[in-house]
């Protein structure tokens, strides 16, 4: 239904209303109807930076755990769309607010922001590609949903470029790709069955803790 | 004058007020006068033994990060003290109110924990021995050095066997080798005069980072 | 029958004639006879040495790798052996024929004896917990192995310490040890089939590997 | 001189005669004047394909392990080169001798293949960005070197599209901006006069001994 997958809609359906809390939160909304401030935006935008630093990171770390050429190849081809494509997105739109790149590289990453991401490597570091990919997915998969959706549901035009970002093919190819991805790893690596492993629940439960985190960043998005 | 060694000394300067800020937080000042609440302790403290694990797990990172064998002797010598000695401390209390070891193990771990540990484990995985410890000596020391003020100002005898526990000779000793092994491994690496060289600014930025996070998981344990 | 666990059983039949060009190796039959060249065996216990460090490095790594504080507990109890018993042992022995610790840490790590641990040290950081004990069961158990069988065919006391420490009660329990968490870990992560995992036969390779290194290492013993 | 930045020819001159028994090996004069017999080629690209799978997880670690972005980029860049172009001529020249992609995969990984990439990888996971790129530097600049020679002094055609891609302009591109990375990480790190630091003699030894293994490697092509 999602088309992200099947593991995907496993997971997201496991977090249960962790997942609505994350995709359908009050900073979400206010991009929807165009009512967030756009202080707050710009805020956001910053952290954001420090997040996708960390997140290409983390992407980089699934290249060296691995298991097949194809797998290494996804990872990094989504290394480099986030480092020389997402990533110059902000530093353009900060830019147009007078921003650098490097007051955007040096600015103080929050609290929450550090909790999600290094999270994310700690499960790589760990665990196997499963566990990392467990962790990645929430981000991934979570702004293709909210992008379709606050396309087709938005009464404002002020966030119109962020909304179309993520619901552009582009970057909902990128979603069916991952979901794809790990639908793959998963199959190699649990077998056919998957929800049947002793590992399942652990995953399940990786995704879930990464969507509180991500409930956190954007709760750290309306704090200021 | 701490005694803890130059290393942490200079570190504990440049991060300024935030090392206030977390060896005079509120919740310090509740355990040393009492007024701190039992549950507020009681939470903190199944925080605290998920927060053990991870922080165990850093410093079994820093065996991997050694380059000498004393280096790897006081590594596996601390995670051996935290898994089997503080661990077992907060083990004992939590049973006495009620909670198995199985209750703290499967508790859910917050954001603001979470944050704190894998911060510090990233700091291992992405840089050197040196970023490890810089990141772990806020807590091993500022425990030190809050057992220490709360043994001598402290004006309640209800968190007597906590501020014992930090104030004590053993723990004492613990920061005092953990000190020197930093001053050691600065020498090794950074020479004499290690202000001097470029990758100082950063390595008390890391000391400051980890700080701001020790002032995050008091907040956490006055949240409740 | 090994007695050392149903997994390491299973996975030392998986690596057929490996295990015996191991564990019988030339080497292994001039410790029991008594006509390896002192040389050779002074050369290797070098070598071994240096092996030690980095073995001890790579169960460390475990600790950061488990999931259970049982699991952490084991790995963290064997880097201490290992660092503080095992190396000692050579430490005097070398020290007997002439050689400080200190030429024994900057003596040249050979080839065969750098693709060894670094292979143990890469399944820990590429996998999860089992890959690495996958890599690290060879090393542990096969010295138990042979120790049990020396001390019951060996024509000559010259090597007869070196055999005594791994025919020895306490080594031996390391190995009954190490053999019920590998069995436990694998039951918690891959259920009551383990063979029938798509994960199994990836497992058996990453112990045969090993075990070929270790074929290697004792090639390299009689290169000199 | 070389071209490819102050730092590589610094550690090229202290690796001493380490350096021209590496890129003056026989296999290397054997691909100039023509007489490396076919078979032996065809073997050592089956374990380069292997290696190169390796090479690209060390430089995807290094990453996760750089501190400003532009070093994220450039090391981004290279996984996807080696994985996407270095591969691909391996890929083509092996299906040309009827080799199929998956029989390279399947391939088994030499003892001193295995030696060589762990250890790379082993350098960047204990310490840190400037570690990795000490023991990553060698195959790189020493490959390019290589190519240059080879292109100059070559009698035979035999092996002119391997000699032609590594002295080619792309080729050699990489080699200079990798040493424009290392020269910069390095004084970002170590300041202006980085052999004045505790940390050279360390960063020359891990080239040394990467390039010790680049020797290996080269034997390994010829023992068939």
């Amino acid at each position: 239904m999602t088309g992200y997958g099947d593991t995907f809609t496993a997971w997201r359906t496991a977090a249960g209303d962790h997942w609505s809390a994350y995709t359908r939160h009050a900073f979400v909304e206010g991009l929807r109807d165009g009512s967030l401030p756009p202080t707050a935006f710009l805020d956001y935008l910053v952290q954001d930076y420090l997040f996708l630093i960390h997140f290409s990171r983390a992407w980089a770390l699934a290249v060296t755990k691995a298991d097949t050429v194809d797998e290494m190849r996804l990872a990094a081809a989504t290394v480099n769309a986030l480092i020389n494509d997402e990533l110059a997105l902000h530093i353009r739109t900060c830019a147009e607010a007078g921003l650098s790149e490097s007051d955007l590289f040096t600015a103080q990453e929050k609290p929450q922001n550090i909790a999600y991401t290094r999270y994310v490597l700690d499960a790589g570091h760990s665990g196997d590609f499963l566990d990392l990919l467990a962790a990645l997915a929430p981000c991934v998969m979570g702004y293709g949903e909210i992008g379709t959706r606050l396309a087709a549901e938005k009464t404002s035009t002020t966030y119109a470029e962020w909304i179309g970002t993520y619901a552009g093919e582009e970057y909902q190819q990128v979603c069916r790709d991952v979901g794809s991805l790990i639908d793959t790893a998963i199959t190699r690596r649990l077998g056919d069955r998957p929800q049947n492993s002793p590992r399942w629940p652990h995953l399940c439960q990786r995704f879930t803790t990464a969507t509180r985190l991500e409930v956190g960043f954007w709760d750290m998005g309306l704090e200021t």
